[in-house]
């Protein structure tokens, strides 16, 4: 009988559909409040706290991320939190309602950072994003940050740059106090937002080959270094097609699909994860951001000689009028003329383009077809030339 | 020097950027109210109204088409029109202010009868549409016109099925009336919006080879059955990628880009129009109504062996309940496992879909590599499983 050991949510409002209950109905005994202390790979069993073994004929590391703290002084007090999972949500929810929060930090400039700062808004809470570098979300162009920058100032998060944090301490007006290398900010709750690093603990100790990404190292069907484990989600690498490199690249819809490989052929259906392309996406008040492939560092990191190029045009035909601007960065080859990558920001419209880019950069071909593809024009969705197409042709011209 | 000899709208709202003093700044001769008799190939010369002769060493036929009017009495009358360009248009508005328009009958079911209902509906006209078949928009499975059909009559246009005009003749309550098979419409405007034939009279009288479709023959860099000679746009052919075939579809976003290719190709710098896939969209009241590649009927002409299924899910996460349905409709070859269409109607991410797999269709790739495709996740723009996946693994299965 397959177990499933770890934890499930019970969510107040449902969000979660799969229960221990319905789990245990499709034959899956569900372990809750259970810790792997150890595996041992060459006997076939995992150790759990408390001393009890279960033996295994596959085993899948579904061990994911953990957002990581700063190291330094003062982060284990309450009112300090990060964002991994629902249980976090709810628990920075709960802990802003019992003690009546007012003011937040966040500590970190990602796109974990940004949709935390429209969330504590929609609380009311005077919100301050706290960041080491210049601008917001720095995988995106500067151009794009900038619009990031002034959608938040906008909505009235302050974004305070060039600083880093140093310590937390009790505050005076507020609960807390950031101390950072450049001042203090009284707050009520600070929430780190500083990425992620890929629970590995178990993999190593158990033998396990992890990458030079320091997440583990998979095949293209999930295998890990063992052929009877296998490891899927946070915890472990992606192919890039783009790159040709196996990344670290944790994002949810990729472990949903990685999940999904492991088990056809766990099963006896044999099934490949095709890999990724760094497709992604956030909302930030009223603004898309998207991006996908490689930006220009990443691409000479893989071996490229890439040259980019941003366009400004609208989402839709001009004839509209809907007064939006979007924002479209090509990357590409300059010996192949091939895509590499793309990024997008805008009102509407940022997303669909890079999903239309992404699945250019799936089967990779080159900007000379992408400024002639066929698309579904209608006045309402584009121009007679999309975006695309304009920005495919003038980046070819620049190659 | 260059001529440029047809029409030029000045419209009123400036839709156009090109007025004739723009076109002769660019050093090309507009000639205006011009019509061209006749092309005397062999002598490189064409014939003007009136005996004018003008000698060519390269000539693009723009041609375009013509909108079609049913073969039925009464059809000269004033109040009956066609929609194919801006003049027409703005002579439609102009005659319903001017003559203080009730009643509208549409005649056809196609995206330009679509479209012409929301334009009359939003000047208040009681709109009705007269087609001979079942549903609109016919080239969409009939769940998806069963939508449109909702959708009409949701905002107050009637629909008027299995009726086929058969006269015009003048109204008694209203202006004009339409008698069809079934009985008589009273209406004081009527628009017959039942597609374009191309205009091929001069190429044909040139000797220029036209296509079965009626269409003029081109090849992928536009050149016509005489190399001097290019055809453009609404009155050529255009190459599908997915039936292999070259087809009559006549679309504003493949007139502009063949006009780009002919003109490189003048100019010596050589281009090929590399084909198209069939995307088309249009808007009607709050849906996106979008498809793209092949149906069942076009690929089993092609020679594929297709299967089909409809897929209803929501265009966001289910976790932003925002209450849209999305249906999405996947196409595939049971031999190879190829997409060959898609189709999509819903309040929003209808176009979005039917753009990304365009970009499959253009690429050719299979069910088996859009299912895990690499898309940008955000609740708020698809579930962690688009529906591009999901529809696709479960076509996948059927095959």
């Amino acid at each position: 009988m397959p177990y499933y050991i770890g934890d499930v949510i019970k969510d107040p409002k449902k969000l979660i559909a799969r229960t221990p209950e319905k789990f245990e109905e499709t034959g899956i005994k569900v372990r809750l409040n259970t810790h792997v202390e150890g595996i041992e790979a060459d006997r076939g069993e995992i150790l759990l706290t408390g001393g009890e073994r279960l033996s295994y004929d596959v085993l899948v590391m579904g061990t994911g991320a953990e957002a990581t703290l700063p190291d330094i002084p003062g982060t284990m007090q309450d009112g300090i939190f990060t964002l991994k999972n629902l249980r976090d949500g709810i628990n920075i929810r709960k802990y802003i309602k019992e003690n009546d929060c007012r003011k937040a930090v966040i500590v970190g400039a990602g796109f974990i950072a940004m949709e935390m700062s429209e969330a504590l808004r929609n609380l009311d809470l005077e919100t301050s994003i706290v960041y080491r570098g210049e601008l917001p979300v720095k995988k995106w162009d500067p151009v794009f940050s900038g619009m990031v920058l002034e959608e938040l100032t906008k909505n009235g998060v302050s974004f305070i740059a060039h600083n880093s944090p140093v310590a937390v301490e009790k505050g005076s007006d507020a609960r807390l106090c950031l101390i950072t290398d450049k001042g203090r900010i009284e707050t009520d709750i600070i929430i780190f937002a500083l990425g992620v690093k890929p629970n590995t603990r178990l993999a190593r100790e158990a033998g396990l080959t992890t990458g030079k990404s320091g997440a583990i190292e998979v095949d293209p069907s999930q295998h890990t270094s063992r052929e009877e484990i296998f490891a899927v989600g946070d915890c472990c690498e992606s192919y890039n097609r783009v790159s040709k490199k196996w990344v670290y690249i944790p994002l949810g819809d990729m472990a949903n699909k990685q999940g999904r490989v492991a088990g056809r052929n766990i099963a006896g259906y044999p099934l490949v994860f095709p890999g990724v392309v760094g497709a992604q996406s956030f909302k930030i008040f009223d603004l898309e951001v998207a991006m996908t492939g490689l930006d220009e560092k990443m691409a000479e990191q893989s071996g490229y000689s890439p040259a980019g190029n941003v366009i400004w045009g609208s989402p839709v035909a001009r004839s509209m009028n809907i007064g939006q601007k979007l924002g479209l960065k090509l990357i590409a080859d300059r010996g192949s003329g091939k895509l590499l990558g793309a990024q997008a920001v805008g009102q509407s419209g940022a997303v669909s383009r890079i999903n239309v880019l992404s699945a250019c950069l799936w089967s990779g071909i080159g900007l000379d077809e992408i400024g002639y593809m066929d698309l579904a024009y209608s006045p309402y969705f584009s121009g007679a030339w999309d975006m695309i197409h304009t920005a495919a042709q003038i980046l070819e011209k620049k190659l």
